[in-house]
C-alpha cells in the first residue's frame, strides 16, 4: 500500500528537508504557490514515480484540485501525513507604518489556508484504518514559531497569524485526537539554516532543516499512547 | 478640556454598561454596525451634549469617518480610552462542518478591526499629554475570552481570532507602553448576564456587565508605574 | 464590626504601603520575622487601636500565635483581607555554585509559609458573612513576580519557589472561589522604587509601592461576577 | 567507550521501561529508596555487567554515594544521560484538611531532589566531548505532570512541586543549553498503564510506559541544532 505525505509549503529549505526524509517512507506531494515550476530548486532525490507537485496558494479551490490530481495520480493509496509549512511574509515594524494588507497576508498564510488545509486532508486520514505500530489514522504536523507564543513590539501584522495557527491545531487535536488523527504544532525557535547548496554560510547557532525534517518523522512514529502536541525545536545555543 | 472615550462593540450588554460607567468622567462616542439606529437600545443616560453615536463595521474606511465626526462634534477633546469589544460571531461545532466563511467573520472581528481601530486610535493617544494623575497618554482596552488561551474543539473558527487579538494586544502593549499607551487585554471567562431590563432571567453564576465596566474603569486610572497589561475576570463560582 | 487586614512580609517598601492604604477601611495586623520591633520603621500613620504587629516567620507555630493574639486583641472582628507578600532570599548565580540550602530557603517563603498562612486565614474568611457591596467571604492576594512565569538562567534557587507559589494560588482560587473566598497572584514585574524616605533615588522606571497597593485595594473591591485570578502588575517603561 | 545513563525513580513502571530501552546503547545506573533490593522487580533483561542499581532518596549524601559507586565500577565511563523519573506522593484533598508535611514531603522528590541530582550530574556532562553525531555533551530529562502546568483544586501539596520542578527544569535549558547540556521537560498527560506483567488490566487510554521511553530516547537522539525543552506526551484519547 503506497503511503502519501502532503507537504504545503515547499520551498528549498524546511520544506524540502520533509519531504526528502519522508521519502524514506512515503510517496510525497508537494504544495506550493511556484510548484510544480520550483521542483528542480527543491533538489529532491525521491524517485519520480513517488514525487508528485503541484500549485498551491492555500485556497480551497486549489487544494480541492491538488487532491483530486493525487487521487488520480496515486489511486488506492493511504494519505497518513501532512505537513503545513507555509511562511508568513516576514513584515515587522511599527505599528503605525503596517498595514492592514500586511496583516491580512499573513493571516491567510497563518491561518485561513491552515484551517483550509486541514478541512482536505482530514477526511482522508478518518478514512484509515488505524496504522498498525503506531495505530494513527493519520499525523498533521504545523509549523510554528516562537511569535505563536508571545506578541513582541514589532510583530503586529504577524504574531496575531501565528497565535491564530497554534489556536487551530489545539482544536484540531481536541477533537480528532480521540478519532485516530494526530495534531501537532512545533514551535521552530530560532533562524533556519540557508539550505547547504545555497552558497550562503550557515551559522554556528542555526536550526539545520534535516533536523527539524528528523524531528517530524519522530512525531509520526508516536505510538497513539504517548502523543505530543506541542513541542519547541531550538538550536543549543538559541538564547530564549 | 472634554476628554473623550470610544467604545465599538456597543451593544446593549458589556458596551452599554462600559459607556455608561464612563461617562462620569468622559464624553462618550459609541460605534457598531447598528448604531446609531440602535442606541435608544443602549439605555445610556448619558447627556446628550456628551454622547455620540456613529456606524462602524471596523473598517478603515467607516473608522476614519467616525474619528473624523468625533472631530468635528468635540473640537480639541482629549480622546484618551479606547475599548474594543465587538463579539465574534458564535459558531461552535464540528470542524468538518465549519466553513472558511465563519472563520473569515471572525477574524475580521477579532483580529483585523481590532488592528484598525488601534491604528485610528493611538494617534490620538500619542499627541496627548500625559494624565495628570496617571502619566498615561491613553488607555485601550481589548475585551477578550478564555479561548484566547484555550483552543477547545468545537472553537476551530472561533478560537484563532481570539488568539490572534491577544497577540496584537501584546505587540501593541510593548511599543507603546513606554510612550505613555496603557494596552490591556482583559480575558472575560463567563457568561454575560442580560441586560437587567431583558426581561431574561440572570442566572446567579453570570458576569454582571457593570462589574466589567468598573474593572476597566480600575484599569484606566491606574498609575503608570503599576499597570496591567492582563487579566481575567470571572464569576466567583465559574469551573474553570 | 471592625474588619480585618492581615499582612504577612510587612517590611518599609509595599508591605506598608499596603498596610497604609487598607488601614482606610481597615485594622492592620502585620507580621515579619522583624516585628514588632521594627514596626517604627513601616512609618504607618494608622491609629494605634487599629494597628496590631507580630513575629512570624511563617511556620503553622508562629502564624497559630499571631491569629490567637488577633483575636484576643480584637475579638469578634471580621478578618477578611490577607495579604501574603514575603520577599524570596535574592541568590542568583551559576546553577553549580548554587547551594541546596539556597534553594530550601526560597522554598519556606516561597511556598511552605504561603501554604500555611492560608490554612490559618481561609477558615476565619469562611466564617464570615459574604461582604454586603462585593459578596465576598475574604480576599487573599500573593505578590508574585515574573520568575514565577519563566525559569531564567540564573534563577534556579528562586524561580522553581515562585512557580510554586503560582501553583497554589490556583488551586485555592479554584476551590474556595466557589466558597466566596477570593484568590488572587499578582505578577510584579519591574523593580519596586525605594520608600521615599529611604534616601535612595527612586528611578523612573520603577513601581511605586502605593500603586501596588491601590491595585490590591482595587481587588479587595471587585465584586464576586467580575474577579480576577491573576494580573500583571508592571512600570509602562519597563520591557518583557 | 562505555556510555551510561543514570535513571533516578527507577520503579517496575516508567522507570523501568526507560533502563529497558537505553540499555541497548547505555550501561545503566538505578536509583530509587527501594534499590537495589527491589531490583528483581524491574524485570530488567539487561546484562548484569552493564546494570548497576543504587539506593538514593535523592539526597545530597545519597547521590554522592550513588556517583562514587558509578566511578568505581566503570571507571572512564562516559556518562551522558540522566533521567529524574521520581513521582510525587498523590496525596489530593481538601486543603484545609492537607498538611505542610504532605506538601514538603512532595517539595522534596519534587524540586529538591531534582536540584540535588542536576548538581551530580551536569558536572559529569560537562566533562564531555560532544557526542559526534548530536553534538550534545548529556541529555537531561525530567519528568512532569499536567499539574506542572495547571493548579487543580484537589492538588494542592503536589502541584506546587511540579510547577517548581519544571521552573528548574527552564533556568538549567537557558544556563546549560549553549554549553552543550540538553534539558528537557516532559509532561505527561495521563494515566500510566500498571506493567504488562502486574495482573492489573491496561485500560485502552492509559499510556504505555514503553512508549514514554521511546519518547525519551527520541529526546536523547535530538541533534543539537533542532532540540525540544519542553514537550507533552498524552494517549489519544486523553480528553485535555
Amino acid at each position: 500500500m503506497r503511503r502519501v505525505a502532503v507537504i504545503i509549503g515547499a520551498g528549498p529549505g524546511t520544506g524540502a528537508a520533509i519531504a526528502q526524509r519522508f521519502s524514506a517512507t512515503h510517496s510525497i506531494l508537494v504544495l506550493s504557490r511556484s510548484l510544480p515550476g520550483s521542483l528542480p530548486k527543491l533538489n529532491l532525490d525521491t524517485p519520480s514515480d513517488r514525487l508528485l507537485a503541484a500549485t498551491s496558494d492555500g485556497s480551497n479551490e486549489s487544494l480541492k484540485k491538488a487532491f483530486e490530481l493525487l487521487s488520480a495520480h496515486w489511486p488506492n493509496s493511504t494519505i497518513d501525513v501532512g505537513v503545513y509549512n507555509t511562511n508568513f511574509s516576514f513584515s515587522p515594524g511599527p505599528f503605525l507604518e503596517r498595514t492592514e494588507d500586511q496583516l491580512r497576508t499573513n493571516l491567510e498564510s497563518g491561518i485561513v489556508s491552515a484551517f483550509n488545509f486541514s478541512q482536505h486532508i482530514i477526511p482522508h486520514f478518518l478514512a484509515n484504518e488505524p496504522n498498525e505500530t503506531t495505530r494513527a489514522r493519520g499525523t498533521l504536523i504545523f509549523t510554528g514559531a516562537t511569535m505563536a507564543l508571545r506578541g513582541g513590539a514589532p510583530f503586529s501584522t504577524m504574531a496575531p497569524a501565528m497565535f491564530a495557527r497554534r489556536a487551530l491545531t489545539q482544536s484540531l487535536a481536541r477533537e480528532f485526537g480521540p478519532k485516530g488523527v494526530h495534531v501537532v504544532h512545533a514551535i521552530i525557535d530560532g533562524k533556519i539554516a540557508p539550505p547547504k547548496d545555497s552558497g550562503r554560510e550557515m551559522p554556528s547557532e542555526a536550526i539545520d532543516s534535516n533536523d527539524i525534517a528528523q524531528n517530524y518523522l519522530d512525531l509520526v512514529n508516536q505510538r497513539a499512547t504517548a502523543w505530543t502536541q506541542e513541542l519547541d525545536i531550538r538550536p543549543s545555543d538559541e538564547s530564549w
